[in-house]
């Protein structure tokens, strides 16, 4: 499964929301010629928002959207992959505001219509002649399906692109559309990652409850995945919402709003479980679930832990139901729980009783020689608690594909 | 360097200090039948300190020697490897106890004065027969230069044993000697590591005296190393001191006690190196060193997290100097610092100026490519506060040692 095209996102299915064009080309940013800038542009005014990278090291586009995205509208984004735009100072925030001022008039909008997200190396100043002179080219092949195009041109270490799309119809005889595309391979960790993600839709609702509904996805979904603990200078998820499946806007606590807030939950959980089973190097696909904790911080410090350590996720890696390695990570987690009380399982098989080895080991080694385990950990501590996190193993194809990246 | 002998151990050098013995022989612990049983013994009653793993899931060994320090007096450690009795629940403590007592019957001890650490894999009932038939061979093999035996004994994926040796006159014209042997290689984390050390000194303290000098030293050093983020469920460094250098306690704050303290911060360090340059798989040792920070909390977090990067470990595996990676471990480290701000050097070469390309990356590229590399982070937010750290790099060396530890 891991590093496969997922079968829900067959290669040639077309994808569309009323109102939206999308475009993909190659502008040259990579060396390797492969499609490098994208486009996502909403005939009429969207509502818009979106979340960003928590680190205290922020590229220059996320900077000018925090700004930009303020006005509550938009009209779309610019996306280039092969160079992240990030400590590049004063003249990566000029490279910036520089290339979507250029589309904007190009395009006739307004000054501050248009967003803009790269995601590439870091350190190196973005190449923005070569991406200023491809926009023309860029414009040309907007099209109402060009969402595997533009899906494509956000890839950079990724295997295959991510894209997710659900339709539905809402109280009222509306139908609404969700399309979300989304990158990220590497730097995967809680608290988002590497990772770009785009969501447009049809459904109409105002910039404040488009935010509380992404917020709360993005908290379940992408902030919930790690591949190897590293948090990105570029992430950002933004979603458009242009309101032409028609009506007034859907609000929090109306069924309408529970039906839309649904569809991106779902959404944004499958593009994040992409993510992770296109990890760099990732073969095995793995859920983490920690209950029966006292709080659910304790619930996360336990899941997070685990899911972050280097030994655990080689054990996954060379399929040894090594659990010593799991209590070991769960004892440095600062989790509150008693050693003689956890229970592990790997796939419903218990394997850890009461802290110590349940005698189930051979069971518990074919469980893990699967493509996707499921490690649910009981701290029985607790009733309520529960946090889910997803993960991927550490092979040696993350050691080759992070050692050699830039040469 | 790494993974080699370190010139100032040469194989032959015959360590000792007055009044204690150690012995190690093969117990066939471990499958390959290398030696895996050790013995350290003082003639007469040490004094002895400890410090221990700050894991909630803790070895038997390691509860039961919380209790037995408390006494203050100790005549020695027992120590296996190759099974660490850690979740091993009431039958661990069971075993552990039953060895030590039948050493202390044995030896003629008092029931209480020996200590026990282990340390292998997790969660496999330690095979407590085995080893106690093999105590008298053990006992036999005791002699003052027994420590290379013993330092081999407590090897687990260690390509190489680690000792250090040193004497030093004291005011009043007496001589000091001090030993220290560890073992550690994985599971290496700040906040001690799966990592076992012990020391032998001839010094007169006091058990209080003995452990505030301890704690410091080990603050310094096993506490600033790290191999893959993993804290260990055995940690353990003890002490013994037995007095046969004669004279009164050397007492905090006096000259004598200032001598012995940094004998044992400079064995502590040396050590601590050495289990980093022998971290599994590791193919450079990296001292990473946070400078300018507002506080030393800010330093430490900037410092661990940057030491703590796989992606940061895999470049320095690749010898690419990618300081983008840096840039975004510390943007997501939580320490207060602006990235406008921030200067990178590699060797003394800067390679970030005010968060950004300084224009020397060959220069650096060249300076990475040593087996030992010096990187310093000056956030420029403070004048007091720096603090070193040091690591390894990841490469796929350690995920096919830690992929394969148990099959």
């Amino acid at each position: 499964m891991a590093r496969e095209k997922p079968k829900k996102n067959p290669a040639g299915q077309i994808f569309s929301v009323r109102g939206f064009k999308a475009a993909g080309i190659g502008a040259g940013i990579k060396r390797n010629g492969a499609k490098d800038l994208a486009l996502i542009l909403s005939d009429s005014p969207a509502t818009v928002a979106g979340v960003f990278t928590k680190s205290a090291v922020r590229a220059a586009p996320v900077l000018l959207d925090i700004e930009r995205i303020k006005r509550g509208t938009s009209r779309g984004v610019v996306v280039n992959s092969g160079n992240a735009n990030a400590c590049t100072g004063r003249r990566g925030l000029k490279d910036a505001e520089a290339i979507v001022t250029f589309a904007e008039k190009a395009l006739g909008l307004k000054n501050g219509e248009l967003l803009v997200a790269s995601t590439g190396v870091i350190g190196v100043p973005l190449p923005a002649e070569k991406i200023r002179s491809s926009l023309p080219a860029l414009f040309q092949n907007l099209k109402p399906s060009g969402w595997t195009d533009a899906a494509e041109a956000i890839r950079t270490t990724d295997a295959f692109p991510k894209i997710a799309f659900a339709k539905k119809r809402i109280p009222g005889g509306r139908t609404i559309s969700l399309l979300g595309m989304a990158k990220g391979a590497g730097m995967i960790c809680p608290s988002m990652a590497t990772m770009l993600a785009f969501f447009a839709t049809d459904a109409p609702l105002t910039a404040a409850s488009l935010k509380k509904a992404l917020v709360t996805s993005v908290e379940k979904s992408f902030n919930r995945i790690t591949v190897d603990n590293d948090t990105s200078t570029n992430d950002t998820v933004l979603i458009f919402a242009n309101g032409l499946a028609g009506g007034s806007p859907l609000k929090p606590g109306e069924s309408g709003y529970a039906v839309f807030s649904k569809l991106l939950d779902e959404l944004s959980l499958r593009l994040s479980h992409m993510i992770v089973k296109d990890g760099e190097g990732a073969t095995r696909f793995i859920e983490v679930e920690v209950f029966g904790a006292k709080s659910r911080k304790d619930a996360e410090l336990a899941a997070r832990k685990i899911a972050a350590s280097f030994l655990v996720k080689t054990a996954f890696f060379g399929a040894d139901p090594n659990w010593g390695r799991i209590m070991a990570a769960l004892g440095s987690s600062g989790a509150d729980f008693r050693q003689d009380r956890v229970d592990i399982y790997f796939d419903g098989i218990k394997v850890v009783k009461d802290g110590m080895d349940a005698g189930k080991e051979k069971q518990a080694a074919r469980a893990i020689k699967k493509k996707e385990v499921r490690l649910r950990v009981d701290l029985k501590r607790g009733k309520s608690s529960s946090l889910k996190l997803w993960t991927s193993d550490l092979s040696y194809d993350y050691v080759r594909i992070n050692s050699s990246y830039r040469s």
